[in-house]
């Protein structure tokens, strides 16, 4: 115990000092009408506790989180959102004042085309919702990115690896975390996770099953990585 | 504080001694794939502040609750769920064993016909998405009921009397309990409701705003009627 404790003193070298963090986390909701709406099963616990550890590590962190069932965190600023809408908005407004952005967040990729103004009754037997996509926030982002790093999630179910080198091109990303869902001890829910981090440059790290606060280390240390090689350092 | 809590303690007359109550709370889910799924805003706090009434007034209570941020209930028997199939199943073993069924989950009322085995890619820019109903759980009930006394919620926006009366009838139920969620301070996620009681014998009750707490000591205090009236008291 007093191992663990001393490690994590060390460990803790504030190498995040003076970056300002923008971290996005949690599931949005889509609503079909007043009651009813499409989500997802992220927990928002991966985008939490990487919000956790780079405020642990010096970082100024700010938090845009959809509904979960986590309590705030101290020292964090924290914007809730419902919607990819309002995940978007949020986004954009703090984008041009941050250093790095770890978008851990589970957006709706798609919305119901309309969202009827009254309960939609249920006299029929069916119902045929027409869906639309959503705002591509990572895309965005990787267009219009100045400085900063940039960090996605791949969750996936099956050819995982290819998917998100795949991904890290296409939105301009400079780390990607993949994890297959299917995988027991990875994915919504859990406490644990099972990732690849991939990096621009090819190189990439496995690893083995974690909880999420140790995944959330990991991600920071590949961050500072990048971060020193940005600085020639 | 010291007349309330006398109150308390008069007004708990363990008028439910003796008496099984079943209560079903929360939303379900209904997934699309293993990511997404279909829901509701409802946060079981209505459900949940109705089985620790009936708990306080001495019932024995068991409680079907789909997925809420809510923590289990002392003296409660909990079972969990997710989708309104899993609700169904839950409430059908437990219903010959109960003397008072208390419906205040929202259950969904239309699933995606087909569950993808893995992740819908985003590649289209739409997606027609086909619902099915799902199983009439109050409708069966109303069937099938013995000498249970059924309480049903009708949460609507707009013409809210016309139809919880409607329901009554077609569900057969003992009472319901309407609200027209548009209303301020009615319906999902706060912590009070707006609500008429409405009896199956005709008369109605119109209460003004309260707590949810509240309510379910005015919907505990219509049972007790009904279970009175029935035992010819």
């Amino acid at each position: 115990k007093i191992v663990v404790f001393v490690e994590r003193l060390l460990y803790h070298r504030k190498d995040l000092d003076g970056q300002h963090v923008l971290v996005t986390a949690g599931p949005t909701r889509e609503p079909l009408d007043p009651v009813r709406f499409l989500s997802n099963y992220s927990s928002g616990k991966m985008g939490y506790a990487l919000a956790q550890e780079a405020r642990d590590r010096g970082a100024q962190v700010t938090l845009v989180s959809g509904p979960t069932r986590l309590a705030p965190l101290e020292g964090v600023n924290l914007t809730l959102v419902e919607t990819a809408q309002e995940m978007f908005n949020a986004v954009k407004a703090v984008f041009p004042l941050v250093d790095i952005v770890i978008k851990a967040a589970a957006v709706a990729d798609f919305r119901p085309c309309h969202k009827a103004q009254e309960k939609i009754k249920k006299d029929q037997t069916g119902l045929v919702l027409e869906l639309e996509r959503t705002d591509d926030i990572l895309g965005y982002l990787g267009e219009h990115k100045d400085k900063q790093i940039l960090v996605g999630f791949a969750a996936e179910t099956g050819e995982t690896i290819t998917h998100a080198r795949e991904k890290l091109a296409r939105k301009n990303l400079d780390l990607i975390v993949a994890n297959d869902i299917t995988v027991e001890g990875a994915g919504f829910g859990v406490d644990t996770n099972v990732a690849t981090l991939l990096f621009k440059d090819g190189t990439f790290l496995t690893l083995p099953r974690m909880t999420k606060n140790e995944l959330a280390c990991k991600v920071i240390d590949g961050i500072v990585k990048l971060l020193k090689f940005q600085q020639g350092g």
